[in-house]
């Protein structure tokens, strides 16, 4: 497979603003990756679009042919990928795909997702379609009530207490405070934390992410392109995995175990030729506290019902020995279902590039971005690397 | 990039039955492809699904995974790619990019949709999701409208009569009487055809599609691969291409002129390094009979306004100069969205390995297999070849 390499990204802050329609948020994050890149529409081969809800909350399928158009991509291929929440990875992972292979030298991938347009039971139904219908939303699960049942089942499990959840979420929320992108600016503390509404017990209103718009962008390009480029490339994709497990939880073996989590950072790593030790940065898919503990001990950071404590011991902040959410995550940056594993890139790309500001990780020179789709039914995995 | 071959392939019976939901169908087919390619589930390394209303209309995402886990390939890489009614070929165009990357060695595709379990108005509405929302769903416009658009402005500049339409129809009404899986099954003449109920001026009942549900799959693999199985490789993927335009008719220089349609074939074609006249089967997107009209001239096969000329003279026929629509195609195969793109590749195959049956074209060598999303706004083009 042919190398494949960052080039340019872009990403606009999330928000809750309902007017503004995909397209043109679509289309904005992918012009602005392009100058970003230094690159004329004219050398882009393809764009690939994550998305999960368009079709159901803004009746518009066919999205990557729409956001070519609009952001000035003319004629090329285009195509929508959808995994729900891991939609927006899914689109960089077929961006890897077609360059590795030789099909295209430069492409573009746009995460974008509007929410807030429609009133709170409408994006509850539309986000519960990332679950199994038949086994779980028609019985009136609810995306919350599937995380919900997580999190009791880890506590019961684990003799876990609510509180060690909230070091995810308090630092999720220091993270954002720096990040213009991010939708919340406001630092919380564990007294905080446990006086937040219970949203479905045991999920507080501090352990789950926002519903909000966003699209975030980036560009990919071959060793051969890139080289053409203005900017000598700073980061490449050195690994890229994607792996699923059933979707409804009653069809796995253990729920507290993430499969797919498990095979696809194995197989990202591998391919990468890196260890866990290796890792300095996390991007880890944070929709839930939950997710995280489960997402670290599923891949690998830490056994199983210890996951919370790799926060509660401070590794997790942007000097940690392994610095999560640097920008805030999906609990503070936001969670626009189909842009967040594009956001995620872009984040992971900043921080390798020493373009992170006041969320520099020091030093930072690989990175683990993950970005999950349901409760762990389908995962894109990749890992970035700092050229030296 | 890596030699890609077909080597199994799959397809339930085009239907109207609303009770068989997508995972059970979508399975089934991807199981009896496996079967068909003497493919061991653990050998497949990743799904890709095809499908457009899934979502809005079975409040199903997350297709991959699910249809994954039901056709027992538990933990693979999978995702749904969508691209409106070319859906299918763009999950058939990912699965090879990701053989020709080397990422993977076997991969399954499936295109699966249902659309008769809901009423009409609702399907109408679903698939009114792949036109514009902003400058054509919103104002009332259907697929069915859109298409009457292109229609009357075809027959006005070029002065062609409803009857010269008819020609696509009968062919492919009398190529789906020997095709088991076809959904009808009813030879029609021109006075049938032009006794048909005009559903939206001019188009007739006998221009356009059915609604209906239906499953295929295929199995891709390497040369590596392909070489460890039962039987020898006989069809390879020669040349693969997806191009785009505008999704609004309105926002186009020329809606009679496919750009997509032009760009995807000279693509496909030049990768596959054959020219139009060596290519023995057009397996093209006969939703309307207008789309098959302007699929040949913009593919090049005719000049504008003479595309019905060709079905005319007679040369569309199984043992015609160009057969096209060869196990009925859309009009009378059936046209279940987003597994259309699927059907076309499996028959495709068929035709090649001199497995066709009474649908036999002789010699048949190089095939060309176009799937179309929308009125035109995704293309995408495979060049399949038989192995000498």
């Amino acid at each position: 497979m042919r190398d494949v390499f960052i080039v340019g990204v872009s990403q606009t802050p999330v928000n809750k603003d309902a007017e503004v329609r995909d397209r043109y948020v679509g289309a904005a994050a992918l012009k602005a990756a392009l100058d970003d890149a230094g690159v004329a529409p004219a050398r882009v081969g393809a764009l690939y679009a994550g998305n999960m809800m368009s079709g159901t909350l803004a009746r518009q399928q066919q999205l990557g042919a729409l956001l070519a158009d609009y952001a000035g991509l003319a004629g090329v291929e285009a195509v929508t990928l959808e995994a729900a929440c891991a939609s927006g990875a899914a689109a960089a992972r077929m961006g890897y795909l077609s360059i590795a292979a030789g099909a295209h030298e430069i492409v573009a991938v746009c995460g974008v997702e509007r929410m807030t347009h429609v009133d709170h039971d409408t994006v509850t139904r539309a986000l519960a379609t990332a679950a199994d219908w038949e086994l779980e939303g028609a019985g009136g699960e609810s995306f919350l009530s599937l995380n919900a049942q997580l999190m009791r089942a880890y506590m019961s499990r684990y003799g876990v207490r609510a509180e060690d959840f909230a070091p995810f979420s308090i630092n999720a929320h220091r993270n954002a405070l720096t990040n213009p992108n991010a939708l919340l600016h406001k630092a919380i503390t564990c007294d905080d934390y446990l006086a937040s509404r219970v949203v479905a017990d045991p999920v507080r209103l501090f352990d789950a992410s926002p519903i909000c718009n966003g699209a975030a962008a980036l560009v990919l390009a071959s060793a051969e392109a890139a080289a053409t480029l203005r900017r000598a490339p700073r980061v490449r994709i050195a690994g890229s995995a994607a792996a699923t497990a059933p979707v409804a939880l009653s069809r796995r073996a253990d729920p507290l175990q993430l499969a797919a989590v498990e095979i696809s950072t194995r197989r990202a790593l591998a391919q990468a030729r890196i260890e866990h030790r290796d890792v300095d940065i996390f991007e880890l898919h944070d929709a839930y506290t939950i997710v995280c503990a489960l997402s670290l001990e599923s891949a690998g950071f830490a056994p199983p019902g210890r996951g919370t404590r790799l926060a509660v011991e401070g590794g997790i902040g942007l000097d940690g020995d392994l610095p999560l959410a640097t920008f805030g995550g999906l609990k503070a940056r936001g969670h626009p279902v189909g842009a967040t594993g594009c956001y995620q890139l872009v984040e992971a790309y900043l921080q390798l590039g020493e373009s992170a500001g006041a969320n520099q990780v020091r030093g930072a020179e690989r990175a683990l971005v993950q970005n999950i789709g349901g409760t762990g039914a389908t995962v894109v995995t990749h890992v970035l690397h700092r050229i030296a």
